[in-house]
C-alpha cells in the first residue's frame, strides 16, 4: 500500500493562527498526515492540541529537541518524513538545523529567520544535505501567480519596466500587543528580528516580485516608519527598488492601514503589455495591451499555462483562496518527497514551491531596508 | 485516543470531478477519514483510484452492494460511520436506501434522487432511522449565506418584499456531450432526471432562498429552454415563485450564458434594508439602507454573527472559497457524527447542513417547474 | 454667422428635476440656445425659472397654447427650431400634438403619453409632418450601449438566446409621495398613466433592448406588484418576453428595491458570445466568449465602433456619464435639425436617437404588460 | 435681464483636446457665453474654430495681444469678462499676465507655467489685483475630492497618517510624438518645462493630496524615470513626499503604465479611519473603520457633506464624470464672477476651486522634484 507522507510539526499550538492554517494546507489533497508534535513550550497545552488533531500521545513531545532525536530514532515507515516549523521568527533557527542535521526535510515559516546570518547558516546546511527545504511564501502558491511567471517568462509583456507592488494591512493600527498574542510577538524586535513590517508582510512582497519576475534587485531606496507610539518595529514603510536590466519598482507595506485585510496587489507593467493580480479577487488576472481590450485571465480556464493548471483544484467559478494557494506548497513539496522516495527526481513542477534560497532572499531584504532607512544616502546597495 | 470519522464514498472514480471536491472537502479539516470505497462500475478504475488515495486494497469493494454489505459486518472502532454518494443522479437513490438500512449516516450529492417519488422513500427512511443525512447544496456552506440569514432571522431586513436569485453557467452553451463525461449524464434525462439545468443549478438557487429566508414557495410560474439543438433536457430556464406572506422571488438559471461561471447571485429586499452576494466574490456580502451608506461585509470580521464565524478558518483578508463551503458541509457533519458517537445530542451550528429536507424540497422544486413550464396556466401550485 | 438651434421649453420650472437635466443635456455642446418657455402652470415660477437661464422676459409664456401660437408667428431666424416637453404624463400629448399642428419640431420626454391612443395620435401626425420627433430614452444615448448594438449587428455574438435586462431602484421603497414632487405624480394614476414602475423604468428596459438587439416582443407573461400599501400603480414587477427567432428574456424593474439607485443593466447571450453593459461603470463594456478571456471595452478607446466614438466627447479614462449620454440625444437631434434647416438629408448618425416610434412601443408595451398582468393566461401576444 | 458671463479663449484650435473640454465645461450651466476668441497661431484655423462654435466673426483675434487690448476697449456689457487660456504649457505666462494687466479675469490650464518664476510673476499679479485667477487641477471638481475634504476637516479619519496617490497611464508608452500633437508637447522640454508626466499629471497627484488634506509638502525623495529611449524628459516616477505632522505619502505617476486610462486614486489612512476615491469610479468613495463595516458613499445621496452636493447636478444613480468635475471649475467661477459684478463677496463654496496659488504650489513641485530626482541626497526640501 502506498503511504501518505508523514508530517511533525514545531509551534501551534492552540491560539497560533498560522499554525492551523499549516495543518489545513498540509490535510487538504490528502497526501500528508500528521503524525508526531511539539505545538508548544507548555507541553500541556501541546498534548492537547495533538490529542484534539487524533494523534498517539506518544508522538507528542516535550520540546523540539527531544522530538527530532526520538523520530530520528524511529524505524523506516514509521519515522516522519519531514518537519513542519510554525514557531514565531527568534525560534526558526534551531530547530531548523536541528532537522536538517538529522535528515529531516523542512518546511519553515516565513520570514526565514531572525537575522541573515542564521539564514545563511541554514541555507548552506540545506544545500548540502540535499534534503527538501521549503519556507511558505504562501502567495506563491495562487495558480494566477503563476500564470503571471509564465507569461512574463514567454516574454508577453516585453521588456519590463515598472512595477508596483502594496500590500496593506489595518489590524495593528493601534497598539494591541497585549491583547493579541499574533501581535505581540511580530512587533517584539527580540522575537522578530530587525523589521516589523518589513520582516512580515514586505518580505512577502519582495518574493512575489523576484518569483514572478525572475528579476534581482540590486538597490534599494527605503523610508521605513513607526507610526503607533511606543512601538519599537517598523509598522509601515516604503521601498524603491531598482533591478537588473533598469527595472524599476515600488514596495508598499503597511500595518496601520485601517480597514485593509491583506490587499496584496502586484501591478507590472513592460513594453509590450501588463498584468494585475489582487490576492483580494485572487481568481483573476487582468492582462492589458496598448491596442485592445483588457482581458480578464481566470482561475479554471483551459487558456491557462500548464504550470497555473497544475496548481489549480477546481473548475472555473469554484472561487479557489488562500488555503488552496498555501495548500499547494505542501502539496507540491510532497509530491517531490514521494518522488525521492521512490528513487526519482522530482518532476519540475512539483519543486515549484518557495525555497531556502528565496528564505535568504528575504533576509536580505531586510537587512538591506532597515540599512536604508537608517542611512541618508539615496541609494543602498542591496545585500548580496 | 479520539479517532477520526471514518467515511466510505460511492462513486468519484478518476474523471469525477465532484468526487474529488468532496473528499478534498472531507479532509480539509482533518476530522475524517476516507477508509473505504467503491468508486466506480469499472472495477480495476476503482481500484487504482482507492490506491491513489492511500487506501487499503482490501477496502475497496466492486459494487456498493458489497461494500455496504462488507462494511456493515465490519466491528466497531473498525467499521465505516458514514458513506458518501457522488454518482449520478440515476444511481442515488439505491446505495442512499441501503446504507440507511444497514445504519450508517449519509452524504448525499445534489439534486437528491432521480424522481421525487425515490426522494420521499429516502426521506421516511431517514427520519425514522435517526441517521444524519446531508445532501450536498454546497452553496448554504458559505459563511456570507450563514450571514444572510442570521440577518434576516433577526430582522435586519425587515418584512420580505422582493427577491432575484441567479445563476447563470455557460459551459453548456455548445453540445458537449460526447466529449465531457461530466455534461453527458447531465443532459441525459435517463441518468439525469425530469429537469437538466433547473435539476442541477436551479434547485441550488431554491435551496438557497429557502436556507436563507425560511420562506417555503407556495406557486410558481416557469419557462424553461432548450437553446442546444438536440438537447433533450432544459438548458436554461426562469421560474416567478411566490412564496408566504406576498414575497416575490424571479430563480433565473442557464447553461448558455456563453462566458459565465458560477454567477450564482442572490439579492433579497425587505421593508427596512436589503442584501447581495455573489458567489464569484464570496467573502463579502453588501447590505443596503434607504438612509446611510451601503456597508461591505467581509468574512473573518469580528463584527459577522456566531453562525459565520463558526464557518471561517482564517482571519479577514484570507479569501476562502468553494472548497471551504464545501468542507463546511462535512466538517458540521463529522463534528455532529463525534457528538453522537459520544451520545450527546448535537450542538445547533453543528446541524446547519442540508439535510434529506432540503433534498426532498429540490425534488419538489424539480417536479413543480416541469409541470408549470409545460402548462398553459399562469400559476402552478408548489408540490407538497 | 451660423446660428444655435432655438429651443423652447415647456414643463422643468423650479423643482423639476428633468427639466433641469433637459436644459444642461441641450446646453452641453453648445449647438442650442434656450430662447422660450412655459416653466410652469404657476407664471411667476415660470417667470423666476426664465430670468434664472438668463432668458428675455417677453418669451416665457403664461401657458403652453401661447407659447406656441405666439412662437409659430415669430420670423424666420428668431422663432424657435423645436419645442422640449418635460411635463408629467398626462400633459404630454396637447402640447405635443400642438407643437407639430404648427410645425415645430419636438423631443418628449418619457414614457411618451398617458395612453396608448395618444401615442398613436402623435405618431401619425409626426409621420405626416415629417418633423423630427425625439423621445427621450436616455440610455441609449450610452456609447456602450451603441457598441452593444454595433456587435450585435455585425453578427460578433452570432444567434441570441437569452437576455436579461434589469433595472433596480429604492427610492419608493416608503410612501413618500406627500413630500416628494417627483414620486407624487409617478404613482398617480391620474398622471402617470396605467403603470407606475413599468411606465417609469420598465420602459427604458424594453428601449434598451430594441434598441441595441433590432429585436420585436411577441408575447409577454408579467406579474406586476404593488408593494408599498395604499398606492395604486405598480411599484416593481417582472416580464418574461418572448422575442422573434426564439429570443427569451427577462425584464426585471423595481422601485422598492432598498439602497438601489439606478442600477440598469443588460446582459445578452448569443451562440458564439455575449455583452454585459450596467449603467453605474457605463464607459465599461463586458465581451465574453466560449474559448478566450472576458474582454473589458472602454469608452474613448479606438478599437469601438465609429458609432461608439461618434457619441464620445473625451479620450479613455475622463469618465462620461447620465448628462453626456442625454447630451447625445439633443447634440445628434440638433445636428439633424442643422441638415434638415440647410436643405441636407441628415446623417444616419444624427438621427440615431430615440424617435416617436420607440415612443410607441414604449406606450405598447405599458399596455401589454398591464394586461398580462391582470390575465391568468400564461402568455399575452404584445399589442401591435 | 440677467445676463450670462462672457468668456474669451486662447489656444483650442481644432486638434486640441483640452480647449473642447474647457468649452463643454464652460457650456455646461448655461451661466456662461464664448464671445471672444483666439485660437490658434493659424489665423485661418482660429476663425474656422470660432465660426463652429457660433462666434461673430469680429470677436476672432489674429493673436492674443490683440484680442486681450481690442476687448478691453470694448464697453461694459459687451466686453469679456474673463480669458480662459488653453495653450501649451510655454505659452501660458505672456497672455494670463496680459490679461490680469488688462484686469480680465483669468482660467488657466495647468500646470501653470513653464517655470517658477513665471508662476510667482502671476501669483503676485493676480493678487495685487484682485482678480479671480482659477488653474484648472479638474479632479478637485469631483463631489467625492469634496467629500473627503470635508470628512477630514472634520476630524472623522483622526490623524492622518499614511497617504498612496497614483496616476498610471499608458499613452506615452511608445514614442508616438511625431503623430500625436497631444502628446508632441508635452515630451518636449521647450513646451512643457522642466518635467514631462510629473508636470503633466503628477502636480494633479500633489494637487489632490494637498486640496483634500490641507497639509503642506516639507521634503521629497524623486526617482524620476525615462523609459522610452530619445525621450528628453521624465514618462514615469515616483516621490516619496513628508507633510507637516509626520504624515508620509508615496505619489506615483507614470506615461507608459500600458493599459492604464487615467488610474488617479487615493488612498489616506488617519489614525480613526481611513478613506480611497478613483477616478474610474469616481462617483463612489469607501470610508473604512476599524471596527465597524466599510461604507461605500454614493455621490446624490442626502447624508453627503453640504459642499459635495453644491458640486452635484443629478440625484444618486445618474453618473457624473469628468466633464460636470471640470465644469464646476467653470461654474463656481462664474458664480463668483455674478456675485463680484453685482458688488457682494462671493459664498464660500463659489469660490472653492483652485487657484493661482494651487498652480504656484504646483510649479514648486515640478521644481522639487526635478532637483530631488538628480541629487544623492536622500530628502530635498520643498521650494518655497
Amino acid at each position: 500500500m502506498k503511504k501518505k507522507i508523514k508530517m511533525g510539526m514545531i509551534g501551534g499550538g492552540s491560539g497560533s493562527f498560522i499554525g492551523a492554517i499549516h495543518r489545513i494546507a498540509a490535510f487538504l489533497d490528502g497526501e500528508i498526515k500528521l503524525v508526531s508534535g511539539c505545538f508548544s513550550s507548555n507541553f500541556s497545552n501541546s498534548i492537547a492540541t495533538g490529542k484534539s488533531l487524533f494523534m498517539h500521545e506518544g508522538r507528542i513531545y516535550e520540546n523540539y529537541r527531544e522530538m527530532i532525536e526520538e523520530e530520528a530514532k524511529m524505524p523506516d515507515g514509521e519515522r516522519i518524513d519531514f518537519i513542519s516549523i510554525v514557531t514565531p521568527n527568534h525560534l526558526h533557527f534551531e530547530p531548523a538545523m536541528l532537522a536538517l542535521e538529522k535528515g529531516f526535510h523542512v518546511i519553515l515559516d516565513k520570514p526565514m529567520t531572525f537575522s541573515l546570518e542564521e539564514a545563511l547558516l541554514l541555507e548552506k546546511k540545506a544545500k548540502e544535505s540535499g534534503l527538501l527545504f521549503a519556507v511558505t511564501h504562501t502567495y506563491t502558491g495562487y495558480p494566477m501567480v503563476k500564470e503571471a511567471k509564465e507569461r512574463i517568462r514567454k516574454g508577453e509583456l516585453g521588456h519590463l519596466r515598472r512595477i508596483y507592488v502594496e500590500y496593506p494591512q489595518g489590524w495593528l493600527a493601534q497598539d494591541i500587543a497585549d491583547n493579541n498574542k499574533q501581535a505581540a510577538w511580530r512587533v517584539d524586535p527580540k522575537r522578530s528580528g530587525k523589521a516589523g513590517c518589513m520582516g512580515d508582510i514586505g518580505t512577502h512582497c519582495f518574493n512575489l516580485v523576484e518569483y514572478i519576475t525572475g528579476l534581482k534587485a540590486t538597490e534599494v531606496c527605503a523610508e521605513l516608519n513607526t507610526f503607533v507610539p511606543g512601538r519599537l518595529l517598523d509598522d509601515d514603510g516604503v521601498v524603491l527598488i531598482r533591478y537588473d536590466g533598469g527595472v524599476k519598482c515600488v514596495l508598499m507595506a503597511s500595518q496601520i492601514a485601517i480597514g485593509e485585510e491583506n490587499n496584496l496587489k502586484i501591478r507590472i507593467y513592460g513594453d509590450k503589455g501588463s498584468l494585475e493580480w489582487n490576492q483580494h479577487d485572487p481568481n483573476t488576472m487582468l492582462l492589458k495591451w496598448p491596442d485592445k481590450p483588457t482581458q480578464m485571465l481566470r482561475v479554471g480556464q483551459h487558456y491557462l499555462s500548464a504550470l497555473a493548471r497544475f496548481n489549480t483544484r477546481t473548475p472555473a467559478g469554484h472561487p479557489e483562496g488562500y488555503i488552496e494557494a498555501f495548500a499547494n506548497i505542501y502539496r507540491n513539496f510532497a509530491l517531490a518527497l514521494h518522488s525521492i522516495k521512490r528513487g526519482k527526481k522530482p518532476r519540475a513542477e512539483y519543486l515549484d514551491f518557495p525555497t531556502v534560497e528565496d528564505g535568504v532572499r528575504g533576509m536580505k531584504f531586510i537587512e538591506t531596508v532597515v540599512a536604508s532607512s537608517q542611512s541618508e544616502e539615496k541609494w543602498t546597495k542591496f545585500i548580496d
